[in-house]
């Protein structure tokens, strides 16, 4: 990558770019089949790193549940297309008010799993806004407009979002990491959901249960080794000043970094028998919102259409 | 000043500092004889602006008051100093052990002013880090290691923070703006403590009278007018890019502009006689914490230090 970085500044503009994407494998399988891509290589700056007011981030909190919803845009992009990531039903009317006052499109609310503690705002959302499109993992088994893989990459403007598997707290956990590249956010950041938190991370005991009773056992005994596996291969290895942007936190934090997480995490600095044992040790109850959360996510929000239908 | 910047690129970089430099008055007046100043040139990055690894900011919330602290630093200064802005008792272990875990050296902690809703940090911060200096402005009347004043600078290695006037919600408000300069973060922020709310402002009713008793009517009267004329002077001057970080936010926004504070500012969009109307008729009840914090924080936390001595 360093060697393309600096190849990028020998090379006329276009034919840099070009390299800089073959250098990713096709990405968007059938399932995306209507998530753009980049359009045109005027769009781009020629600076070689994007200018400050290219891209916005807003991180939003939900204080009952401690959530945080982030919305992402491309104001360089003359739709100023706009993701929620995470979006909560008790918010959607704050973060569509904030949506329109930026003069944004929004194009996606995603989600980064099935939550099992609130109910997700997509459905909401979707029904406000009928032409916003639903996106969960594949892997999840929940319904959405669109299901992503890992590997995946999801384009609003020129700016894009990778798709890493991070299972373990469900199975179908996904991460979503600012794309890398010239014309890229640097630092990059890692929409992290409860894969990891700040100096925590979600728990690994309930919602495989949910998914396939017969399955938890097996899950239950792997998850704790196939999750701390999963971080290293697609959380840890991201650059150390990668910020970490979680779906809760309960302290107080609102940002921290893939370094700080390697140094600091109580339970993935740890061996894998230790973070097993914490995790199997947790004694946590029964998450209050799990029968009314998981059942409407796992139609991401739209529990009430077939009624209305 | 885009002339000045213009010029930088055509002189040697030390020359352009200091054109920079002696653009701005003469700051830190004698109340603040030890906030250090920049202290060499060969600190400076080369680049038009700084690393975004440079500058380090850290937002932290206290649920119970709904209350944001800032931790911010110069992590390319080889002491890597930071300032606390705001912070609150209740949480002063979660705000020392980050500054520990970043390896910081916290130097000031930092109140934008006497808050009547929760007990600032400031004092324990004191007695866990004695070296650390407390700072509030000269009209709050409060006590504090350092006193400052409109138009002072607060250096934290070569990075800055100046001082505005903003009163109107208590008569000692202050805003601390990131400087402005090359070699300072873009685009700038301003930490607004109550002065300015995101869509909202902190009430102009109640904390004059606990300074003067028999001046309060005419602030009362006065307040609003001051506090608009105030903001227009010292915030919505700012470039509208602008970043705002208040004290509180109560529906889960984390940061504004300049530009959508004066766009959509329910109550700083009105004109002078509206506003004043509006802040009139609140009818908010009498601050649960303000018999507790107000003394507290008169003497920035430090309440309990004359029955230990």
């Amino acid at each position: 990558m360093l060697l393309l970085r600096s190849h990028r500044f020998l090379l006329p503009r276009c034919l840099a770019y070009s390299a800089f994407v073959s250098s990713y494998k096709s990405a968007l399988g059938s399932p995306l089949p209507s998530l753009p891509r980049p359009r045109s290589m005027a769009k781009y700056s020629t600076s070689a790193s994007p200018s400050p007011s290219r891209f916005l981030l807003r991180q939003l909190f939900e204080k009952e549940s401690s959530t945080y919803t982030y919305l992402l845009a491309d104001l360089a992009h003359p739709d100023k297309p706009a993701v929620l990531v995470d979006p909560v039903d008790r918010t959607v009317d704050r973060d569509i008010s904030l949506v329109k006052e930026l003069g944004l499109k929004l194009i996606y609310a995603m989600n980064t799993h099935v939550h099992a503690d609130h109910v997700t705002g997509t459905g909401l959302i979707k029904k406000k806004m009928p032409e916003v499109k639903s996106v969960i993992s594949k892997v999840s088994n929940a319904k959405a407009d669109h299901v992503v893989e890992h590997g995946d990459k999801i384009y609003f403007g020129d700016l894009f979002l990778e798709v890493r598997a991070t299972p373990g707290h469900t199975q179908g956990c996904v991460t979503y990491v600012m794309g890398n590249g010239p014309d890229q956010p640097y630092p990059r950041m890692a929409f992290t959901g409860d894969a990891l938190l700040i100096h925590g991370c979600g728990r690994t005991d309930f919602q495989l249960k949910f998914h396939d009773p017969s399955y938890r056992q097996e899950i239950r005994d792997s998850s704790t080794i196939q999750f701390i596996h999963r971080q290293e291969t697609n959380i840890f290895t991201l650059p150390k000043e990668t910020l970490i942007y979680p779906a809760h936190d309960y302290k107080g934090f609102t940002v921290s970094t893939v370094g700080e997480e390697m140094l600091y995490n109580p339970r993935l600095t740890k061996d894998e028998e230790a973070f097993k044992s914490i995790m199997e040790n947790l004694k946590l109850d029964y998450p209050k919102m799990m029968d009314v959360a998981v059942p409407a996510n796992m139609v991401c929000g739209l529990q009430d259409l077939p009624t209305k239908a």
